[in-house]
């Protein structure tokens, strides 16, 4: 069961409005690594979690903590959309070199227009002027961004890809504003992001120090023993060997299971495909026509 | 620029058909951590990739493989609906049990007809007894499941997430089955994401060892000085005190920039939020009435 | 900024688990009209709102609400989902008369085969188990179910109508249950259900009160003289005059500002469409042949 | 069986062309309350109906309107397009200001060139200067946003709320045009809409006097008598008490079954969740480490 | 603007109800070559279209005659879900060989359950045993579905693709069914298809006939003159040269303007790529480590 | 099993960087008919393969040939993003008279930050400019694009049309791009489209030949003979005659198995729907009030 209390965890205003960086702040929300996205994950990770205590709790604290991540960024997108240029025209101000431009057609009159034209058109016929849950191109935040299996290593590893993710686009955004309030507000989340990744990875050493997961996940099951010489070996599949170059081609696997194996000309181990004939009431193409009967037996 | 051989990486044909577990392996084809979901990954990755060739030319090698296992994968689904039943009541054999629950209705009376209502129907509507680009609910296979960012850390994270989740996902789906072919195909996919994941755990070594990237990513954007307080408290914002217990809540963090805090009581800093008054051609609630003349003006 | 309890609003298990209902129970979490819905719903409308304080702490206390019913509904799948059949022929008690329907093939042995076959295959392969953000059929819940349109009076009829769909649903799972711990559950969940819809109407007639909103829907923007005629009649556009019968076709309109009129035979005001020709660089269809030379004078 | 006139219902062209206002006007066609929307919901309701005739044919006089309208918004946008800017740099004028920011790399040249960047991409390269089933941001229209329930007075309040927001998100485009065709067009579609909410409004009236259906929906499921003190209570769960001044919190509720009561600090009802331990052939994480022998015993 | 007749163009009712064929008659409605896809294609390009009045006229002839197709099988779909079973374990008649498999656990006890497992759960959730906007395993119609390019020649090619689609489904579906009703109702569909077929191929050769169109599409496009070699070549990519055995590998093209070559061994004709180094704000990875100082600079 | 060749099919890099042009190629990546859904849809045509060998092979070479395309388009796209405008008003060059326009809002200060405002944010945010699987609206690609029936004749129609999609878009990018590299590389895709033309025409001929396929698809199903007085009539249900002039109304049919007869007055040929009256457990609302009592029974 859920509490609210009505101050934001962090939050310092922008200096200006901005509809077009209101448009992109979008991602941060309702974007694939968007705080919706780690809210949903983390909640439903703690739902299903069957593990220890500490995890679960562990999932609920931080579940909770990114659902007012959401209020903050929602928070700046309704001051950024504040004076978004609704009417064409409106402002009087008329730019002749651009009216020159487009000639008797008359349909735009200043560049304040064309800033309307570059906002998400939604931002002003769908919500008001307030946030969406939705990403930087209006696509909508879906179920299918959420990993929650069951496997506590599997979903922490989804989770510190998320985090890296998620850090590395609000420090895009950091770097494509220069509104000191907005700023301000980014660097708090990127500090918080900061520590989901270190979290992350410390879940995983913890993981590994209770003796419940390992590599290769699940570490339950261990390859079989007539498929082990697969499991170490790098197939170079692509013209050139620059790939042998690297960690992964040489030297004892991370798992410490195996040796790697670079093998530079792999081959098919199977043979060619023959998928079975298709039931004649399907009318799929088969080798040779077939007797178009069917229908006037069973009608 | 692709080639393709027609022999097939590693296949055993299953023994039996069977529609229903041809709908679940679905999941690894066109599910979120299916073989389109790796492929499409590695290669847009490869293609997009600015960093050091081997990188480069280790992505589009195991992209490349991918695309192979996508093939096996249609070829299985092919077998398992041979035969699979088409039209209801066909098979002469009656249920009377059955029949005798369904009463005078007549709508059902063999358990192969029960196979025929499990199955995914587009199998038989749609495809023709082939594969499809759809995971094991029949939703479809979307370019959103992939990440391609251009930092390869945070990549190569969601690439190790990725084959655990599909590991997992392969091995639940060989405990469900007991068709020996199945088994042993699955086995062989099963030993190559053991090497995929310890692969991009090695991959990641490597970027640290050149020096490129590191915790936290992005590592060439250090948290500020002024924020940094925040980048390694862990927050209690769940009641109760278990996780206080993890390794993620004491000791030096794991990027080894800070130590680990544990906030048990963790209180909001920021103020309530104060979203700006909305424009008034836009109708939306305000605090006191809007006077409503705006058409008469402009028409 | 959110704070969790770690105990449930309110929960009785389910006396046995039934994954085909699991399945049915996906519906009020990530359906149109789920919890994930009426969660994201009122906390938008509430981050986004700018009307007097009284209407934002509500939908910020009911928002929060709606969180810990995804947490309800989570806990029963898992409950739903105990012992769910994962490997087919497993349990040793062969069903013979199946097992003659499906003759040498050997695919099927059992009823708890059957059950494997229906139940969402995603409940074992992905969540390991556990609820997930989707619907019944498996279809993940996403941004465009909800509506925060910044005009309250809209949104609280949106509110309304999303719990009369929610209610519905939650009554027809109830019906579909047997179960006595899940329909204790599902009752408790219906009236707060019934205290909804009670709040959302008595919402707007507080909206009224204030002067704030009325019908039409935005009521700050009233017809244009011109147009009123239209504002008014009931068009009968399906052959047949049973629809003159409603309230809709007579007597003084709802919002009390006009007469409904009934037009038995409507006729189309404008003229036939003529839309303009098209560029011909976009090689669209026009009336007469289009001269094929329009790359060789810019290559 | 449905017939069609060539004529429109109603429709004063645009003076001017403009792309930007075509990209905005999809949502008054795809969106999720455009009249895509209004015409399939009306429709299947319609088709799906099994209440009383005056209620089918109402239903399908107006679902038979919309279509008409989808109609009328595709003719404003195909001449909102006429003439947009398809190759760069064509029309001659060069601004030389331009010029100068873009330095040396010369990709843009005008601000004919801005507007091309800022319209929908997909009407021309799509769809060649035609109306799209896509919203605003080009996300197409999908049958989720549709609902039939089969319960005439959830349904209604469905119309309900779609008409409101239908009306409010049209008046918003009329206030962001200045083109009097376009505004004259709208005027009348607005006008539509007012009938619209009035319709159902009266149509919710109908159904209570004919003794169908009340408050709450589905009114032949009253709330059982244990859970009847859950169906009038206002919780209280976020601080804060502003939400104690409305009318959902003390008084007769709107249904005049009950009174409604303010619980300023409400608790939970449940205990803490414990979901069942998981098969471990699923591979999840349990209390203690899982025996990894599973599949030694099936292969 | 359009009109509806209460009758249907064509139906027999269904002899039985049928839940499960219900779930796949949604196919034939909401599927990517459903009613709804061709009613909305005819009628987008009907609006859309710019050529002769005929080809108009044509089309909202067609599209018009789509829209009864949908109600068509709506109706159809309500008579298959009558009786459909609700309740679990409601007709008293307890199949005892299953319960004995089930055990104690007591979730299923008849087969008449199983017809509730496998059924599409939001017949009886969501949309009260009517038919929805949806495909045959619960997945929406969406706008995507349909094609409007403005061109004629390419959209009848893809009108004459849709028609082959559907009359394929439709007619397995044909097979897929003993029930006299249904039978009789989708013959007289498959009919239409037939001239649908038809139709687009007799449209087609109107275009050329009219000079308006031919192959390639667009034909006001004819190929650069540094370009033709590759218009009329056939790469062989794929190991093995059966594919040189097709009318595609020899003989003059089917557009008459060239000469169809078999390329045994293609080659690549560019060279390596080589994407540019990114901007070091967005933080991508390159070929050295970055200078981690952006944010001190402008914070 | 597939292989990689380092070198592109052809390519000529853009001339100068483009962010808007970028966002436009994106249609041609991931858009419907884009080169991810020729490669799918031949591919899995390909695998899924039941006819002649020389059938099977062509699929998998031209499949093999679209992944390539992917990577040319992609690695154009590249090109095309360097030197993105990510951070607004870097570049110094300050443009006054837009200044003036904006007043002291301050948000914007160049036409630099214009280009900024325009291109799809993801290609800074997400991919850090690289190309993504998503169109040209950002809306990604998804399963449901492509078709593989089982039925050759229904998808080479399919197939034909997709590349005449294909070819009208890009000869459409074409027309709007002035970069010489640019149009130099889509010009070779064109041709390779005309090519793509062709040989599905060529591949439909070559399936007549064979007697494998014809026309009406599926030729294996004849229409029923009671049903053929449907397969050739054209309705006329949009008011005027003009459809009368087309091919498609007179002559014999182009299956040569019919005469086309137009219908001028097409009348319906079934009655009124009467949908059966629903059980009342799920609450819908039938002809006359429902007993509010079924839970009592049950709970």
């Amino acid at each position: 069961m859920f509490y609210h209390n009505k101050k934001l965890q962090y939050f310092t205003p922008p200096d200006n409005p901005d509809p077009i960086y209101a448009k992109k702040v979008q991602e941060l929300i309702g974007g694939t690594f968007g705080e919706m996205t780690v809210m949903m994950q983390y909640l439903f990770q703690g739902f299903n979690c069957r593990g220890p205590a500490k995890y679960r709790d562990m999932l609920l604290d931080i579940g909770t903590e990114e659902i007012g991540h959401i209020e903050m960024l929602a928070t700046m997108i309704a001051h950024l959309l504040d004076k978004a240029p609704i009417n064409m025209q409106e402002d009087g101000a008329k730019d002749t070199i651009v009216g020159a431009v487009m000639g008797g057609n008359g349909a735009r009159d200043s560049i304040m227009d064309v800033m309307a034209a570059a906002m998400n058109p939604q931002h002003a016929i769908v919500s008001g002027l307030g946030a969406m849950p939705a990403d930087s191109v209006g696509f909508p935040w879906n179920g299918r961004f959420i990993v929650a299996s069951g496997n506590l290593i599997a979903d922490f590893r989804s989770n510190l890809h998320a985090e890296s993710q998620g850090r590395l686009q609000a420090v895009r955004l950091y770097e494509m504003s220069t509104d000191p309030g907005v700023k301000d507000t980014l660097s708090f989340m990127i500090a918080r992001d900061t520590m989901h990744q270190n979290q992350w990875l410390a879940a995983i050493e913890e993981l590994k120090a209770d003796g419940l997961e390992d590599t290769p996940v699940p570490s339950s099951f261990p390859d079989l023993p007539d498929k082990k010489q697969h499991a170490y070996q790098f197939l170079n599949l692509s013209e050139g060997t620059e790939s042998a170059e690297g960690r992964w081609a040489k030297g004892q696997s991370i798992d410490g299971k195996g040796e790697f194996e670079y093998v530079e000309q792999p081959k098919p181990l199977g043979s060619e495909p023959n998928p079975p004939t298709p039931d004649p009431r399907l009318h799929g193409t088969a080798m040779t026509p077939q007797v178009p009967a069917a229908q006037t037996l069973t009608s």
